[in-house]
């Protein structure tokens, strides 16, 4: 087999897998895979050796659009505001398409990411380094001063997390609107600082 | 039965079926509650008519303190910034507390609650109406500018969800602190406000 049949097998057996995790409604391994596709065992074995290796190319191939939304979004020249918005926004926009097109589907998607969450932990840490570049962007202009880059990340990604989970989205579907996401991140950017905080103050709780 | 013998044996069963819950990792229904209880059904049913009103008992009971703590917050003379934290704080931190606890209960409770979201409602809807005399506090006071108060208690909610959702604490558990809730909070203080969006913009997204 050369590189290209091996590449353009894969890509077919990650479709194949994918069509039947939608009409089983649950994971499908290498044995069945081999079965479905009328392949035999070493085929299937040249192009996913692990098991992990069929998982690993479907997650390849469910995120392939994020990662492209994210470069367009950092090498744009937008303003910083609206990179930010538009990093969230976009992705929002599609992983609410997917989830209202088949929420069952989604659901176990979402299962399956989370019983797998170490072969998934890549494509979070990309999504991280992609932000940490708009959050240096953002300082260089004065942004989110005084405040270390793994802090703001962290403040950020907790502020806009009902945007980026799965399972919040599941949870609150029809609150989310891109116009509140936008009003989010004005929010961060006129308010996220490193200034001493006076909402945690430092004296115990009084009573009225 | 007196009211007060009522009243007794409500918070007796209360308990009971709270360790049983535990003991068995299953909700406990009327029939189970009777027999371990050793008490007649007639009883059982004087005391808990329905079947849902056994599960309300059990989330008064788990509710009670949150109610405590709200009230005890909205009513302190604190400043506004440091009521909108110990609002959240103290909630999360107890919450925490019984996650720590035990996980896998922790767990099974969400997920009743979940499966009877119309009576677990109730407690959200009242946790909203005190956080909206804070809201209105704060207007008062010139923060949350030109915001609708139903808006800006959408976005307020959305943007401390990580300290508020049992379910997003189950996910991320030791990233969250609340020394990053205060963050949030200031950020609030700090940026929040109905002014023109300039994250969302007008134009489309030009590429570099």
């Amino acid at each position: 087999m050369t590189q290209e049949d091996l590449q353009s097998d894969r890509k077919r057996l990650v479709h194949l897998a994918m069509d039947l995790i939608e009409r089983r409604g649950a994971e499908v391994g290498k044995t069945t895979l081999a079965s479905e596709a009328q392949m035999s065992r070493s085929r299937i074995d040249a192009v996913f050796p692990e098991e992990s290796d069929l998982f690993d190319a479907i997650l390849e191939d469910w995120y392939a659009p994020d990662i492209a939304i994210m470069e367009e979004v950092v090498e744009s020249d937008l303003p910083i505001e609206r990179k930010f918005y538009e990093f969230f926004a976009r992705r929002f926009a599609r992983e609410r398409e997917r989830f209202r097109e088949d929420p069952a589907l989604f659901a176990l998607y979402v299962e399956l990411g989370t019983a797998r969450m170490e072969q998934v932990r890549g494509y979070i840490d990309l999504a991280d380094h992609y932000m940490s570049i708009l959050v240096a962007e953002a300082q260089a202009e004065g942004f989110f001063a005084n405040l270390k880059i793994d802090k703001a990340m962290s403040l950020i990604n907790q502020m806009v997390i009902c945007y980026t989970s799965p399972q919040v989205m599941m949870m609150l579907d029809e609150r989310l609107t891109e116009e509140k996401l936008g009003a989010i991140i004005d929010t961060l950017f006129a308010g996220l600082s490193g200034k001493e905080s006076s909402a945690r103050g430092v004296a115990g709780l009084k009573l009225a």
